[in-house]
């Protein structure tokens, strides 16, 4: 080993393209033969670290070892996010020119902070979500900024809006002050759980989230949101942003993003629209009038790594005033002036991090390699397989839909006759169904019923997927009344 | 191209063996021949964008092709960060396995937000950061969580500070309220910008950053930290968080933790360590004095990414109290509830991100590849090669040493007999040697001094690239120095 590795410097070429190789055929076998892992890990907590050494080797170790380590230590520990049957929480998937695209940024190793530190990070950022804005349907002057998640993206949206509030937060902050009244953001009952965090981070408080009911399909009422506004500010509080959701986590209800914007407009408010999971689907013709209203938003985040086959990280914020975010953030230190600045688009001037990772390069890829049709075509497929999946359940008597079905989310439950506590009967389904590494569901609760949700946006998916799981619904049902008598 | 893709699914396994060798192939020329690249890249602003498509293809494309405009396109305008040339900022570089890491990351695609979404990662973050942990002789009882940047640390560092003050922010938030009074962070006056960036998120706004005089060694003076702090307590304010840095951006000054970590203790301020830069070099047995009152700390964030042949992105804060943290940041909506959440770590409880990637994997192939003794021999290897320059710097009479080298970065200037303007003479001599693409070099001001700051930290770096440097100075200093006659 002593041999192959020198007392300084890296991995000899030779050794590199051997083992790169090894694990370009590793990473394929995987892909091809994924349906013969279960989804779900099998592990007990703490068997992998009941397995590993509690400290570090001394001399350093043949990789050949540490490759073996990974199929015998690391595989049994990995849920598989790529499985076809993964339709728990939202079905996500890499695609293999998604892979390659983080060969290259993890090689090239930049760090986009600056423009000179990295021209093609910084430029592939702003060509390619100009492509995705264009097939996304949003209008010309909308510009989008890499971030790693929704969360962060949704984080700095509000960061602006706080700032364009007027009461200088970025220079005088919020605490020793008796001249800034409560900050309020609204959202409705069924956001995600990265806006609660975004308000506790920005130092406004979980109290400042106004929750605003729903109606019965799960979307915010737009006139309990003008109420609560007016209400507020009756009460001296300052209304900074409204968050509606096109495709929340739970049902992917949309909430009625045109009549907010009115009401945001009205009072002047920062309109951040979160389509962090459904933002996708804009680029399908057919779909665009469930996104009306979005092109009046201050900012919208979309995440291409949840549904559009590119690996995780890579969320984006759009905003129809990118400036605004940079004046919220943008701090240049002696060590990073450059007599550049005013020409060109330095990244780090747009949000806390200040190096940011080539993410644009695999979106690129994945836009390039499918092209918009075959992009839309994969997304339309898997809409059309959860809605067939959604008509197998309204056709049943066992089972019953609990939402409507707006994008590729189905939320049911089992309702056999004869069942008194559906919620601990559900659960014990969905429980046994994980268990068996078969597929994974996962659930939420809507009014109080404990409800499973099927979530179909893998790159992997095939209608026999589809048919699998509802078989395996079926026979664990079968198995459960059973039980039960 | 469309017998190779289908209408759904993703690229044939083939291809992406075919393709994913190429890949590796393109890397490993890369990696072997990147001194024949100019590190800075020679592009013009706006190059690449001038070069690419306006909007997206309709059609799906042959990856090859794709593969093609890598070399054409994307390449001319990388700015090589791997160059062992690279000076400028912190010299960081990512190792072969390092890259290989990323590879199965990216392949697996897992979101790290609860254990059994990812038990690998999840168990793996936590055994590799207890090897580093041991490595770096911080005592048992700090436990690490791995973020994207120090940036993102450092503010989740201070969210938690702020959260033990005792105000509630988390719930109740800064604004409007007349019970919290201002609240105070301390730092010196060469603490890295993410700091600012940090307390402007947290809501804290700029003016809760007090800046704390340095010494001729910019070294932050205790004595006027605790002035300050008696002086805020006096004028109503609330002390919450004090940080040092073991390696500040400009010179790698050094501030004296265990003097701090007194002043801290007497008024119970939680004490952050920023060791993002230097943090690596604990490892090395006879630097641990550097480090001393470190172990007192209550968060510290060192960056792997930086020093430690890792690619970018991965952050390490460590904490003593873990449990300050989730308490800071936990929140658990319906869809995320599960069985096991007592029994196993969720990751996703400890910061403002859901997903987290799987980012230990690659930290561990790194340290098992390298070993421990193979990453004290290159670190230290740095810094001799740093003390080598400045020597010859330091026995130069055209040129000067601008402050210590306590680690691996040299801060000098050339300062030529006959020359007025120094600082305008140096800012020429970098620029045209950033120019011709042989080396890059970065700059800070000392006191109003522009000094150039040569940083070695490339994995890829032998003695003759200092050599190099060292010749292409004197030639620009010669030339330099002819033009201004």
């Amino acid at each position: 080993m002593t041999e192959k590795l020198g007392k300084f410097g890296d991995m000899p070429a030779g050794e590199f393209r051997r083992f790169g190789y090894q694990i370009v055929d590793q990473i394929a076998d995987y892909f091809e033969n994924i349906e013969q892992y279960p989804v779900l890990s099998q592990v007990e907590p703490d068997w992998l670290k009941g397995n590993l050494p509690t400290s570090a080797p001394e001399a350093g170790e043949d990789f050949a070892d540490i490759l073996g380590d990974v199929d015998r230590l690391i595989m049994p520990a990995v849920t598989h996010w790529n499985h076809p049957n993964f339709h728990g929480l939202f079905s996500t998937s890499t695609s293999s020119v998604g892979v390659f695209g983080e060969m290259f940024a993890a090689a090239f190793d930049m760090k986009a902070m600056l423009w000179r530190t990295s021209p093609a990070s910084t430029e592939l950022e702003d060509v390619v979500l100009n492509w995705l804005r264009q097939m996304m349907g949003l209008p010309a002057g909308f510009e989008g900024i890499i971030y790693d998640t929704a969360s962060v993206s949704t984080m700095h949206a509000i960061a602006a809006a706080r700032e364009r509030a007027g009461v200088s937060v970025r220079d005088l902050g919020l605490s020793g002050r008796d001249d800034v009244p409560l900050l309020r953001v609204y959202c409705s009952e069924h956001v995600h759980s990265s806006i609660d965090k975004s308000v506790l981070t920005l130092g406004l408080g979980l109290r400042s989230l106004r929750k605003i009911a729903c109606n019965e399909r799960f979307e915010m009422i737009p006139e309990k949101l003008a109420d609560a506004i007016e209400e507020d500010i009756e009460a001296g509080y300052l209304p900074i942003c409204v968050i509606p959701t096109i495709g929340t986590t739970s049902t992917t209800s949309v909430d009625p993003v045109d009549a907010i914007a009115d009401i945001c407009e009205k009072y002047g408010i920062w309109l951040h629209v979160d389509a962090a999971y459904a933002g996708s689907t804009a680029i399908i013709p057919e779909m665009q009038p469930i996104f009306k209203g979005w092109e009046r938003a201050d900012s919208i985040v979309v995440n291409p790594h949840k549904w559009l086959f590119t690996p995780f990280d890579l969320s984006v914020l759009y905003c129809k005033d990118l400036n605004e975010l940079k004046e919220s953030f943008s701090l240049v230190a002696e060590y990073l002036k450059t007599s550049d600045a005013s020409a060109v688009k330095n990244g780090m001037d747009y949000g806390i991090q200040l190096g940011r990772r080539f993410r644009a390069l695999k979106l690129w890829f994945v836009i390039r390699y499918f092209g918009r049709e075959g992009l839309i075509a994969r997304l339309r497929e898997h809409c059309r397989l959860a809605h067939l999946f959604a008509s197998w359940v309204e056709a049943s008597p066992d089972f019953e839909l609990m939402a409507p079905v707006p994008f590729a989310l189905v939320c049911f439950r089992a309702c056999p006759a004869g069942v008194d506590d559906l919620n601990a009967f559900n659960e014990r389904l969905m429980n046994d169904i994980n268990a068996s590494g078969d597929a994974y569901l996962s659930h939420t609760k809507l009014n109080g019923k404990f409800t499973i949700r099927l979530s179909v946006g893998s790159i992997r998916v095939e209608e026999r997927h589809i048919e699998k799981i509802w078989k395996l619904l079926k026979g664990a049902l079968a198995t459960a009344v059973e039980a039960a008598k």
